[in-house]
């Protein structure tokens, strides 16, 4: 517990100063760009998000040896893109809320949030070919590319009531595994990491983004809503088959499969939803999906084994105990 | 005329070559990619474009000393921005159609053309970054960046119809100019050009860019529809307010004024072509909106002027000759 506490006035500290270089930007910009295309941009950036790409590149970086300011430039490119991803995603996904605000697409248009999520992109995307070179780029623009295939895979995937696990790991790799590692990896290539630590940290990013997508879709079914912002069974209701109803599916006998298989088979899921839950739950299949994401996080923790000097405990300590956050966290 | 003929065959084979160098990426992806995105972006890329953007990329670079195969992927990075910009723009103007075909999002919907137009983006900036450097991706993300920033103005300048020239040439400036003129500056810098050149390239591309979108701007007045794919006066009835107009409004005695204002301030518009077309006509607009094309066309080619050594006169002349095209083209 105490841990959570330093780990949380570390990651306040640091989000605060991301936030002052975001502000920093946005201020260059308002003095060229049109007036509304810069309260769009505030008002998508500035929602409470925990800058967690961000903070990751930077503490990557350090960990590989350098602190400098530009890390947190290169950083803030992280939550550009995420931003740009989030703006077009509240489109498809037709949204109305976004973190307890009114969704950009919802309080501006669509217009305004497919021009401001192609700002964004683009203007990521020129400061990480600035700071992280060729390579660094290439890293990131994958991970763009990645997520876009995954959200066609997930279109197709919709319907599918027979998905399996192999398809529900390559689908969250793409939609959240792919920027967190590229975060890691990005920011450790700026850090001057060697290929190893390079390699170590993008692994780091791979398992947690994996736990934080798997606790994501657990709190779908088990968190509270006044804390997640999301009514229980959301997923479900959408027809998205989560890893929690896929192992239950594999662990349930008989009947409980069958009867699974015609709740998921439903047109209007949400009267389901009270059912599922409580099939997954008696076979076990939430707490399979949870030991899954406490493997990932400890694979997670395992790959850093190799910073080992002395100087480089702080920052490893950090990344340990977010990693270890990503189990505790309620929204 | 044996001028347009001479310069016709030269872009078709240009061009031919470019789209095999989009069909290689294409077949790529294929192998690792969804196959419903491979069916939008093919479906996007292929429709018969002139492909002027990469063809800018890879005369530029040839006539600053470099000829060789990459310029043709870094061309093709152009089109993919550029066909990224269309998917989003049909979006966002709710067109049903793009060169005589169903627009991409009412084939395959607002999500899939929301998606492959951010793949081609973030695929675009990847090659650029890749094989023009930092400057090259710099000079290629500020076109976007101006593009976006050109939409939002358009956006708010719909309404207004005090709109004077330097409104208008600022705003065709973002929408057509910088991207142009990324196109021959990247292709210079790509090419080893001297700043000399760069810089005398990239100020083609702007009046290019801008006699180019003069020309479109007339052509929505005075084009055949037959060829143009589109009817009279669409602009007008858009609320965009052009050239032609805005010169006419200048040049109007009082009573022609007091009538295109009443007639711009209509509601529905569509009755108001016929006569706004007779008035801007009888007052000298369009002819007054062409000799500004013309005089665009004459900088570009003047621009040229330093390259003046024997061995750069074919490209030079296949500038000259598309700067002149795009006076005489009727689509």
């Amino acid at each position: 517990m105490q841990q959570m506490e330093e780990l949380r006035a570390a990651v306040k500290i640091e989000a605060a100063k991301i936030d002052g270089y975001m502000r920093q930007d946005l201020a260059a910009l308002e003095a060229a760009r049109d007036g509304l295309l810069c309260e769009v941009l505030e008002y998508g950036l500035f929602n409470g998000g925990k800058r967690i790409r961000p903070l990751l590149v930077v503490l990557a970086s350090r960990l590989c040896g350098n602190g400098d300011e530009d890390a947190y430039r290169l950083g803030c490119a992280f939550e550009y893109l995420h931003a740009a991803t989030l703006f077009h995603d509240d489109i498809i996904d037709n949204s109305t809320m976004r973190r307890g605000k009114t969704a950009v697409c919802r309080q501006y248009g669509t217009t305004q949030a497919i021009l401001a999520g192609d700002f964004l992109h683009a203007m990521s995307m020129a400061t990480v070919g600035r700071l992280a070179g060729p390579r660094g780029l290439e890293i990131f623009c994958n991970a763009t590319i990645g997520m876009v295939d995954g959200e066609f895979m997930q279109l197709r995937n919709a319907a599918k009531e027979t998905l399996g696990e192999p398809d529900y790991y390559h689908a969250i790799m793409r939609k959240t595994g792919l920027l967190i590692a590229a975060a890691c990896e990005v920011g450790a290539l700026y850090g001057g990491g060697t290929d190893a630590q390079v390699e170590a940290l993008r692994l780091y990013g791979v398992h947690l983004g994996c736990a934080f997508q798997i606790v994501d879709d657990l709190l779908d079914y088990q968190g509270d809503p006044a804390r997640t912002g999301k009514a229980v069974g959301n997923d479900l209701v959408e027809g998205k088959i989560t890893l929690p109803v896929i192992l239950a599916r594999q662990m349930a006998g008989e009947e409980d499969r069958r009867r699974l298989a015609a709740l998921l088979a439903m047109d209007v899921r949400a009267a389901a939803v009270a059912e599922v839950t409580a099939i997954v739950s008696r076979v076990g299949g939430f707490a399979a999906a949870r030991a899954r994401a406490e493997s990932e996080v400890a694979s997670a923790v395992e790959g850093l084994r190799i910073f080992d000097l002395p100087g480089q405990q702080g920052e490893r300590r950090i990344f340990e105990q977010l990693a270890r956050y990503v189990l505790a966290r309620e929204k």
